[in-house]
């Protein structure tokens, strides 16, 4: 299977991209290094990734800028960081996506349990995260050719112990927790699901 | 007590105006008429509106322009319908508004089932709405000085039969039902909810 994973050197990437690559072809995706690098707050960029990569049979994004800070630093500005980011660059991603996968192929997003489970200094990924959400239960309804699309859910992981401090009483999610919710996004037969992989 | 109605002369805000202005005041805002006029996509727009109102209790939204169409219609162009609408409109809202509102004064937006029960043609609404919701979540634990946040999210509405093939098997929600969600909003104790009118 060839599987692109966006957002491939950053943690959570770095990781999968090892777990995956003992079975199957992996395409790694950056935003500055990697097989292919891309910003995905650009739909043009986002379409020439694809056009770099050719025909795939799942794609995994891990990669969600948002504005983590004070509620006082959020105004319209610092906002567009996740709704440009991992809001509508995930979005865009399948919206031009689709047309590059191939049938029966998955995508799997990446959320979090902001969007149920808000902490203060989060309220950008809340929404962001949430928004992407929604969209992929409607996308899973238009979808054609058995294209599923699913999200990964984790609350705060074992790997960024910088964010503890934020999340209290958050039990952290371990990295093979992870990847098993994004084998359940890539293998399994669902579509439209938010998977909690805890 | 005095209420701003955002989306005053749309069906919802119509019949919501005429609710509330026989013991409250009203100030009724619109895209083109009304007491005030502000694009909500705007944030100047939204910030001019603020200052020509001066200090209020509580503001209800039931503006929330998004694109509907066909799925091979949504392109990141297209989508940005409900995104700087629906979504950031409302947020945009509550971030400049919360530095005009009286202490204990609350929020009311709204979303809509979509956000859980998706429908063809719809996915932009789905992706708004779950933003916005997400952010109602995370605003109700930032907000000072006792003011409150919350969604009133209808399925289909009886006063809008054009939407009901779209929405089959969905009990329309009747204006009064409708009324009754935003009176809970701006009436009730609760902060960071999802009323659900039905």
């Amino acid at each position: 299977m060839k599987i692109v994973i966006v957002g491939a050197s950053g943690t959570m990437g770095t990781y999968l991209s090892k777990a995956f690559e003992a079975e199957h072809e992996v395409v790694r995706v950056d935003y500055k290094e990697g097989d292919v690098t891309v910003d995905i707050t650009s739909p043009e960029e986002i379409e020439k990734m694809y056009k770099q990569i050719g025909a795939f049979d799942a794609l995994i994004c891990t990669a969600g800028p948002t504005h983590v800070g004070p509620w006082n630093t959020l105004d319209h500005n610092t906002f567009r960081k996740g709704v440009e980011g991992k809001m509508m660059g995930q979005i865009n991603l399948v919206l031009i996506g689709q047309h590059y996968i191939n049938p029966k192929g998955s995508f799997t997003l990446i959320t979090g349990a902001l969007t149920h489970d808000p902490q203060k200094n989060f309220a950008n990924a809340s929404a962001a995260n949430s928004g992407v959400e929604g969209f992929v239960r409607a996308a899973a309804i238009e979808l054609q050719n058995g294209i599923r699309i699913n999200a990964v859910s984790p609350t705060v992981i074992e790997n960024s112990p910088q964010y503890f401090p934020y999340f209290p009483g958050d039990i952290p999610v371990t990295m093979k927790q992870l990847e098993f919710g994004f084998r359940k996004g890539i293998f399994g037969a669902n579509t439209g699901q938010i998977i909690k992989p805890y």
